[in-house]
């Protein structure tokens, strides 16, 4: 159980994460810009990173969002990853590059002048965005800092860029594991669509170990399947959402089995990294569905729980407000007329069993733990800045047998979630 | 255009509307009760009321929830629904009667005692229950209640219904049509899924002019599915959710085109009014749907835009935020793999192109336009306790062509929804 006292003992225990894997360095810079017809005053702020592998690289593969307006780096990026090698990824915070007059030609151009700067062709670069939708990036200003991005380029840690693609997060996140002789270390950023427009599931994930492309692809969509896209903090999928892996091929391989765990582990923390601090959340939720064999329906089920405002506000109350969880299963199987056995449904919330024999199994005491239990896994993240501890409030669906398990991950609907969504411009 | 300066005024106004049908009788009355094993000092109250129609009527259908965990009544009511004749509906708020041990039977023996006071079979009744999920219904209590119900029957108004029948609704809601010679009038209930587990939408729709059973099923369940079908205040369908219409058949029949605007004008106006009485709502969202030929699509794409949090969030905040719609529907579009043509879509708020040619059309003079715009929509119904007026916040969608058009109606999503939902019973 990890568990954090202050900000800088959070802080200090991601330094100590986050360092690169070989053959790679890393660099961010910032720089200030007025956006084109906005009501703005004051100049905005706004972050580079850049991370480059030491040579071009055929081991790297993408997941992008499904959304059917892409953002322009998203469209670039797809198209990056039919080409044979790349060498690294600049991102940029505050503006999202999405839907605007030429967006993938400003992208392009950027990454032309970094290019030319670090001595590469451009299209060796995936760029990322994240930001507000609707501007356009403020290309003079980028191209202005790319001198900077190139001269503090270090072999250190990943840490800098970890704060500096931060938009809404309230804190940082790196996660990393050892593997073979190697390592994975990967950085996010991501806290529900905002930002005030919407904000971005970006994740850069890094390795030394040699690892074939297909192998590489493989395994990422495989673990991204079953991490990334099993949390769900709004229930909204961004038009920028993506993941990027790059191996350096500096370490033997370790075989699958060691690669797939460790990548596993590196996705989940990070995922769950990503609901804890979701917009205002104050309990992560994970929903375990037990006994369906179909997999879409287990992670129907657990997401309808999982998105549902009225179990999302009870959890937020510690109220053991368990009627909503029945509420929620019975809408979702009706509405997509699935027909299930749920005869032998067994609810359990923190392992205390509320629901079997079809009724509901509930008293005062058993309302009195429950209340307790969820108070324990309350986060203060939003307001801290750092998230205390990793407890959540685990909620078990098991229809009749034990097995397969299929687990989703959410936060709950707070106060802070509103404010952030209604007041960010007002 | 509706305005009220006060809940005095409103109130009028809907006494006015609540004429029953003839041939109907109504009542109502209330009670104390101990609920049992639960942590209540006070005993709680519950109303009761009665439906009764003069002479046993074939002319009557129901459209129940799809929830696979519905509730007693709901049950019983679908057996009801293949019986030749009915006579009444009884109601009763504060417990839902959802998955208790043996609720059908409790509700059953509820109906044969009301039955027997009034020297009618039980099963002419339809039983129908709005409120707290878990507890059973205080049986005694109710059945002690039976001779106030029959002796307080009177042929005036459905208002005292309207206002017997509520939860947490902070506005009783009728609507009526005069239809031919006869007239509907129609009360409903349900202000988001609440009270403390979930609320529910229960609809009563009671008509004097002689119309077949076969027509009435038809055209109920036609315009439910374009009226109560398409408002979504927290996307959750409760496991109670009732519409029953009964007709005494005491006037001619009008025809069918007539028939069905009078009952389309009750259900659509009486739909709005319970997203306008939603949980905190501050604003109605309608979202109209254009030039999409597969109904399922527009009506995906409409309830996408109205149930994203961050559309509502927006919305509430009266926050010009108008790359989240986009978002919304690039969601919806590519995790469902809908393949339709994009390119010419047109997004209007309030009248006010803010999206064409696959670029945000926004300004500083355009955003202070929509900011007004939305300020206009604003309620206060919450805290106010009547609609002060009922405008609505306005997006179109168009896809290309001007037809064919489906309407979804939503609200949005304020402070006063989470606290309403998380501290009920804290």
């Amino acid at each position: 159980m990890e568990s954090y006292q202050s900000q800088e003992e959070y802080y200090t225990a991601l330094q100590k994460r986050a360092g690169l894997p070989e053959g790679f360095r890393c660099s961010t810079t910032s720089l200030h810009f007025y956006p084109l017809e906005k009501p703005v005053e004051e100049p905005l702020p706004m972050n580079m990173s850049l991370i480059l592998a030491d040579k071009a690289t055929a081991s790297f593969g993408a997941v992008f969002t499904k959304n059917s307006f892409p953002g322009a780096p998203v469209i670039i990026g797809k198209k990056r990853c039919t080409r044979h090698y790349i060498r690294g990824i600049c991102v940029n915070n505050k503006i999202s590059n999405v839907c605007t007059p030429d967006g993938v030609g400003d992208a392009e151009r950027f990454c032309e002048a970094l290019g030319k700067s670090l001595g590469i062709a451009g299209n060796l670069l995936i760029p990322a965005s994240t930001g507000i939708i609707g501007w356009r990036l403020p290309l003079e200003e980028m191209i202005a800092a790319v001198p900077n991005l190139r001269k503090t380029l270090s072999r250190e840690s990943l840490y800098p860029v970890s704060r500096a693609i931060m938009t809404t997060d309230s804190f940082p996140k790196v996660r990393s594991e050892p593997v073979g002789d190697g390592r994975i270390t990967a950085t996010a950023k991501g806290a529900g669509m905002i930002e005030p427009n919407m904000a971005t599931l970006l994740v850069f994930i890094l390795t030394d170990v040699r690892v074939e492309r297909e192998i590489l692809r493989k395994t990422l969509s495989g673990i991204v399947e079953e991490t990334f896209n099993r949390i769900s903090v709004d229930g909204d999928q961004s038009t920028s959402d993506t993941v990027i892996m790059i191996s350096s091929n500096k370490k033997p391989y370790p075989g699958d089995h060691v690669f797939q765990k460790a990548l596993f582990n590196v996705c989940g923390t990070l995922a769950e990294d990503i609901v804890r601090n979701g917009e205002g959340t104050s309990h992560v939720i994970r929903v375990m569905v037990k006994g369906i064999a179909d997999k879409s329906v287990s992670i129907g089920i657990g997401k309808a729980v999982i998105n549902s405002p009225l179990v999302k506000t009870a959890v937020f109350g510690n109220d053991a407000n368990v009627g909503r969880i029945i509420g929620a299963i019975g809408d979702f199987l009706g509405t997509n007329g699935v027909n299930i056995d749920i005869k032998d449904l067994v609810i359990k919330v923190g392992g205390i069993n509320i629901f079997s024999g079809m009724s509901f199994r509930i008293d005062v005491k058993k309302e009195k733990r429950l209340k307790r239990y969820m108070k324990e896994a309350q986060l203060d993240t939003w307001t801290k800045g750092y998230p205390s501890h990793n407890r959540a409030v685990d909620i078990e669906l098991r229809f009749g047998k034990q097995i397969p398990v299929f687990t989703v991950t959410g936060s709950d609907l707070s106060y802070d979630y509103v404010r952030e969504n209604a007041d960010y411009r007002t």
